[in-house]
């Protein structure tokens, strides 16, 4: 029998507006972003989905952008598990930073080679900065060595997978219809590992915010199709504005 | 060490107000409601709670009190779970009537003794009704047999009783700050147990809606202390409202 999954990245954030460089950092949605995400929620409620377990990061803007989702859809009841393991690339030295702070501080060339590369991380945080994971309470309960300073998209399919395959893929594999809404990298890592796609191709992805993007699989969880719901136009545009808002921050 | 468990209550709810027996009718939060949620939130970080979980029932008058107090908490990202142990009591054919209606069709000595009673349940809902949860999609992976028609306090404790011996006073025995968000009576029930109040005394607590209640427990979990955070008197005020909102009913 065909399985669902349904990938929904989070709502605008502020930061997302601001052009800034977000990573971990536990920056909310915007009035807009909360509106997406109630779209999604009554998108995925008319295409008729009953989700039975719900996954999304430590970071509130997933976080709420699934609440409010779910709200929509009247499934607030749903098991919900939140784990570090589907937060946003890590981005190191630059969370925090606009693009022309960027430039002004590693220079123009530099900040290409981190935005055209599949694998080579910004500089890392400090371990000792206030905002090191390594000092966030919500992370207290792990071995501090798990944590990153930096990711590279690499690096972030690295620590997604685990999650996958423990939590994720043996739901789908027991048939339930399972909902993941996290972020831009994290989304990106899961579709390069479930697509199979090259390095450099999955650089050109870019997935809109607040636009259920459904897989269907197959019993091995090998994927038999995959589209945005609702009008295509609306996903493709939506998309060509996040790949424009990383132009403008690289 | 002292063991921290704080029991809250769900806000007002658009039934509260109309004064309907609600039981596991899925009624929201009124907007009064929500403020009552963000206030308990924002007492309880002013007296400096960190939980590292929250457990819930599965009916969203609790689940959006719960995410609203943690939201104003900044602590969205702890885990949390849903549970329907820790339900409303069932109210069985009572559910959705008013105090004339239930006159009307049962004799106000009856409702008396429904009220005034530990042990006897209202009539039983009827399992074909569309209301019961056996047909509550919610409830589904239950067995059947586990699903009220109908509660008294005394079998609500019972059905409550399971959840607090394996999930929650685990995690308490292992040091974990424990916040549970649920109804009157499943918090009643909560509160019998713990504080081994007789079957008559427990029918005169009254639980205010949205006033955290503090548990510190002994290391074998039998009570130091309890008591409401903020203005005793705001939540003695509060549990008055609450138990004349119960003679209006019964």
């Amino acid at each position: 029998m065909t399985k669902k999954l349904v990938l929904l990245r989070h709502g605008q954030s502020q930061w997302n507006l601001d052009n800034r460089f977000t990573g971990w950092v536990d920056v909310d949605i915007t009035e807009q972003g909360a509106r997406e995400a109630r779209a999604a929620g009554e998108l995925m409620k008319a295409e008729g989905f009953h989700f039975d377990v719900a996954h999304t990061s430590v970071l509130k803007r997933a976080i709420r952008t699934l609440y409010t989702a779910l709200d929509a859809m009247d499934q607030m009841w749903i098991p919900v598990n939140k784990t570090w393991r589907l937060n946003e690339r890590h981005y190191g030295a630059l969370q925090g930073l606009d693009k022309a702070e960027t430039t002004a501080k590693h220079g123009e060339e530099q900040v290409k080679v981190w935005r055209r590369s599949y694998d080579i991380p910004p500089p890392a945080m400090d371990i000792k900065d206030p905002g090191h994971p390594a000092n966030d309470p919500r992370y207290a309960k792990l071995d501090a060595q798990a944590l990153p300073g930096t990711e590279s998209l690499a690096t972030t399919l690295d620590r997604v997978l685990p999650y996958w395959h423990d939590a994720i893929a043996p739901q789908l594999k027991a048939g339930q219809t399972v909902l993941v809404t996290a972020h831009g990298n994290s989304l990106r890592a899961l579709y390069k590992y479930l697509n199979n796609v090259s390095p450099k191709e999955i650089l050109e992805l870019n997935i809109p915010t607040g636009i259920p993007l459904l897989f269907e699989l197959n019993d091995d969880l090998t994927v038999k199709s995959h589209r945005y719901l609702g009008d295509p136009e609306a996903a493709k545009k939506a998309a060509e504005a996040v790949a424009n808002q990383a132009k403008a921050k690289g």
